[in-house]
């Protein structure tokens, strides 16, 4: 068995690995463009940030190991440029000297990964503009990032911010420019409006809703000229605004690509050849969530698909169960995170959802250095199967989301996430944890103990933005609700929701007269649990009340990235 | 509708906060002796070492806020004495004044959680020495630490552990003396080990396998007098070796306990009498895994159980799923986890299991600050059910219990693991992430991939400690095996295995011929991965090969738990 793999870093060399344990007879071929197989694309900007200081620290599995321990045959520096699938050759070409051969195969894998899109913008390719993918790359960047005082890095995904971060650990001063009216865009923008002031704060200036109309050369630099009419001087700038999977191999070959060019294979990660396989950044794989094709560009399923493909070409039936996004970035001390659907993916599917919003701390309050989080659950509104997560804070994000991800994956509703028994000592958690938390919250949500609304309930704003799909939305429209906010009157007077009334929660029993029982009531909090005491009060005196869900911690943050 | 609830703490306070929220009308009574309601148990070990430094941190809702929140009737410095069924209602005892009166009561929920069990010692009742389980045991022990300079910490368990390393922080050299040969006995012993070296790093001396025999009086000290024949001078004496359900409220009602002295309730909460209910602490519970009767002490089913009585007398039908006894510790740096069976568990209920130990970072090697940490997994030989996990570390300890807790509770197996999405960013885990790994390592092992063996495989050691279940075990008895090091030169050469032989694993293919085909052979590496390549290079050329699980790593934490 001779087994040719293009690609030999996340989806390649885990393959190549793979079989080679599966098989000591086989031929394995690990062909590689750059100078070096396995390495951490997902340290990059770490290294150019001067975090990782050694560059070899960035090669996983130097090419030597690879070729002693896993005997496997190393081409780096070697270049794949077409598939002749009917003689199952492969044209390579060695980039050192330009030689060319056919290289024959019995299975091919493909694992090219995706190239960073270059939009069409004038001076796109002046020397001062960079993009990140590869080790060579890297190099560009932590050469430039030397002498560099002022950068703009273009798009705000996560590999965008991750170069914001680290260009300004060199000192640099650096701007963010994102076409869309948020950071993150995978994320709802009301999640990572937290994220974004951290990043102010630590310097950086975003421009949101904006976009690179031209970059034109100003002495050893560059000016960024913004559609919105700004201009940026810079001495490099990054381009980050997304990946594209790269199919030219498998195009020309005559495979089938997706709409948004993933290389279509089937579930045991086989192409229309079916001596031809394809894992990773280039291809099109779905969802685990709902079957729909989707491509996540991220190193965990790349690594899964790779053993995945290996498994097959020896005859075990491994099948990839799909992927639900799940997704973390660190933003210098936050993180985001991310798992299953979000909101804007549900609405855009016209998938029925409800959500809730908590702001809980990473651990027991009481024990020094609690950090509050905000935690965000999507659910059916019907039965309360979980259908998404996020979680932003500075401490314990990645484990709520994975935790959700788990959950996610086994199909479990708000009613299991009451339910689930996670560890507690006051260093790690709460005896109820921000998960058992959230669950609660929603769950009450799903039983009609919590009606909730959302900010595009509030009577100011529904009229700007249509109807929310809060459950205990009202039928028809009464009068406008009374806004009533339950905090304490400092905290009320330190700021709070246009319109409200305040009615501190301990004072609500005994203050109930001054409420008009014909007149619908929203009511809110900081973060959402006085207002629900508040909401259970109320509906035992047969008001109709509902709770604002995160309570003025959600509110600010919707405005804020309502704002932006 | 009027309850009575006897414990204002973790299971007494939740479930009066929620039988508030689900009734506005409900007479709601909170008695407790203490002097305040809804403290942090967990927090007072952190108090008594300064970690907390306020002490009012420690009242998590104080009297006042649920008087005027809740509407809660809290009766403190109170002491439920006696119950009468017949009359339905409960002796209380003002403790200010020794006024008693019978409280009426329609629905009874106990909630007194558990006492420190006070070992039959001479010397036990002297001042010096204390246990901890209200604020006033932490006051006195605050005071205690203020002069002390020797303490001798009777248990080793979690909260002896918590209280060794805050005696600590407070400069006091002391030594902990526990009856088994490991600490924290719910884990298993070499998982704990690496734990015991740490306290013994911070200044700890740990007393194993031995136990006092008697305190006596020694001056302002005391003398702590061990089986062993040593003796300790000590200051102050803690005494913390468990704790027993507070049971006598309910027993002299004629309410079931089970044999260690849990409550017996339905897993609505509810005792034999249908208006009374107990919670926490004090009851017996059942094991969510196989529905055997089990008693965790620990918060967050105490709170869970609280909420779930409370909801049972609004007549909402909420089950306890039972409890897998996820619980976790706080060493100094260090943390170990665990959730589902521990492996002295499943053998003493005789389950047949299989298990794996891997060693990975808790996140990418190549980013700075990755730590090493233990995980171990337990699962059913046949179809890989996962049974149980323990993981022991610096950091990210916390997340991959939680994420396997989730993983046990929905009933995954070790093919589940496989598949997990879990977030990935090289702060925060690996693309392949630990439970992953774990995932992978254990698959391998069901599938007959890895056959795997465990230090008591060892020709030299098989002997003294008799079959292992190893899923690879040869039948009868063959040569002894060849234990063969897989690791560099240099790595055997710093200590390796008695008896075992040195190939390195780059080397392997080429030496074959120094291997007798005939003889069984175990190999192993450093943690596992290197012996497992060779394994499978082994079995590939027809050996009959296992890995050791773990490698030298593994073999060190047992030989160091073996030889406490
Ligand atoms: C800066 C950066 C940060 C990232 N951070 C994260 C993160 O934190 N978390 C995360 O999950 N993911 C992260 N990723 C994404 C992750 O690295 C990818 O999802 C993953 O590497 C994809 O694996 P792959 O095997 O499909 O492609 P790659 O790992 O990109 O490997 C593809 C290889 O194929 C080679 N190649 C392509 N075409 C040819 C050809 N014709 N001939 C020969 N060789 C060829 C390329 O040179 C390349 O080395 C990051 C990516 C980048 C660039
Ligand atoms: C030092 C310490 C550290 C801990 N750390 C952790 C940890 O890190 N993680 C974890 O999960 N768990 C921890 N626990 C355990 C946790 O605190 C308990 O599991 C939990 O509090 C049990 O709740 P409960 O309501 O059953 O009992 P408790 O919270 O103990 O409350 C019982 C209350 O009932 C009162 N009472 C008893 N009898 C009567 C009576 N007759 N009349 C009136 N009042 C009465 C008592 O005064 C007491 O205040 C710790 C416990 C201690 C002591
Ligand atoms: C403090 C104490 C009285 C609180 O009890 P509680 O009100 O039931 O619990 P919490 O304060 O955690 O709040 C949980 C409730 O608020 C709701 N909630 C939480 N966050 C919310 C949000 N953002 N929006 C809406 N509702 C929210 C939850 O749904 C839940 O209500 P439910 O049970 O009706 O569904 C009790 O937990 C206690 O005494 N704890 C200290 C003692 C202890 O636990 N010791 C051991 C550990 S140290
Ligand atoms: C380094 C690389 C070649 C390794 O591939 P790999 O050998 O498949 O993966 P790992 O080194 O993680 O090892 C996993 C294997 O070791 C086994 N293993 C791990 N720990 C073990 C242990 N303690 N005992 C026994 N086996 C163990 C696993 O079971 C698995 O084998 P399997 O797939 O046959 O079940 C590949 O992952 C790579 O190139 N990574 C860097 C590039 C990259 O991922 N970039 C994106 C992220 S920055």
């Amino acid at each position: 068995m001779r087994i040719v793999i293009i690609g030999a870093v996340a989806g390649g060399a885990s393959a190549a690995a793979r079989a080679r344990r599966l098989s000591e007879e086989a031929e394995i071929i690990l062909v590689e463009r750059g100078e070096a197989p396995s390495f951490a694309n997902c340290g990059l900007p770490y290294y150019i940030g001067g975090v990782i200081e050694q560059r070899d620290k960035l090669l996983v599995a130097p090419a030597q190991r690879l070729i002693e321990r896993y005997r496997l045959d190393v081409r780096t520096r070697t270049e794949a440029l077409a598939i002749d699938r009917a003689n199952h050759t492969v044209r390579l070409r060695y980039l050192e000297n330009c030689d060319e051969y056919d290289q024959p195969y019995d299975k091919l894998i493909l694992s090219p990964g995706a190239a960073p899109i270059r939009p069409p913008v004038p001076g796109v390719d002046l020397p001062q503009v960079y993009t990140l993918r590869e080790l060579r790359d890297a190099d560009r960047l932590h050469a430039a990032a030397k002498h560099a005082q002022r950068a703009v890095v273009i798009g705000g995904g996560f590999i965008g911010l991750e170069m914001a971060e680290n260009l300004v650990h060199r000192g640099i001063a650096t701007t963010v420019v994102e076409l869309a009216n948020q950071i993150l865009p995978p994320w709802d923008a009301e999640m990572v409006s937290p994220v974004a002031d951290h990043l102010r704060e630590r310097g950086v200036t975003l421009k949101l809703s904006n976009a690179a109309a031209a970059i034109e050369p100003a002495g050893d630099g560059v000016i960024v000229r913004l559609r919105s009419g700004e201009s940026l001087d810079a001495d490099m700038v990054v381009l980050s605004v997304g990946v594209r999977p790269d199919n030219k191999l498998a195009v020309e070959a005559g495979l089938a690509v997706g709409p948004r060019g993933g290389i279509r294979v089937n579930d045991q990660m086989q192409t229309a050849d079916p001596d031809i396989y394809a894992v990773g950044d280039a291809i099109e794989t779905h969802s685990s969530l709902d079957g729909s094709p989707t491509q996540i560009p991220l190193a965990g399923p790349a690594n899964r698909q790779g053993r995945i493909a290996a498994d097959n070409i020896f005859g075990r039936p491994t099948h990839y169960a799909g992927t639900q996004g799940t997704a973390i970035v660190g933003v210098f001390e936050m993180a985001a995170a991310l798992t299953g659907f979000s909101e804007k993916a549900l609405k855009a599917a016209g998938t029925p959802y409800e959500k809730v919003y908590v702001h809980p701390a990473n651990h027991a309050g009481y024990y020094p250095g609690a950090k509050q989080m905000s935690m965000k659950l999507l659910f059916a509104p019907d039965g309360g199967r979980l259908l998404g997560a996020q979680a932003v804070g500075r401490s314990g994000v990645d484990k709520r989301i994975d935790v959700l991800a788990v959950a996610i994956k086994a199909g479990m509703s708000v009613f299991d996430l009451e339910e689930l028994e996670l560890a507690y000592a006051p260093q790690f958690g709460s005896a109820k944890d921000p998960v058992n938390m959230a669950g609660f919250v929603a769950a009450g949500v799903v039983r009609g103990d919590q009606p909730v609304a959302h900010w595009d309930d509030l009577p100011q704003l529904a009229a700007e933005d249509g109807q929310s799909e809060g459950l205990g939305r009202p039928e028809g429209l009464g009068p406008p609700e009374l806004v009533l906010d339950v905090r304490m009157a400092s905290e009320f007077a330190a700021g709070s929701i246009p319109g409200a009334v305040n009615i501190p929660v301990d004072e609500l029993r005994s203050r109930l007269g001054e409420l008009d029982p014909a007149r619908p009531i929203i009511a809110y909090c900081q973060v959402g649990m006085r207002g629900y005491l508040a909401t259970r009060i109320l509906l035992q005196y047969g008001f109709n009340v509902r709770n604002l869900s995160g309570g003025y911690t959600t509110y600010k943050q919707t405005m804020a990235a309502k704002g932006a």
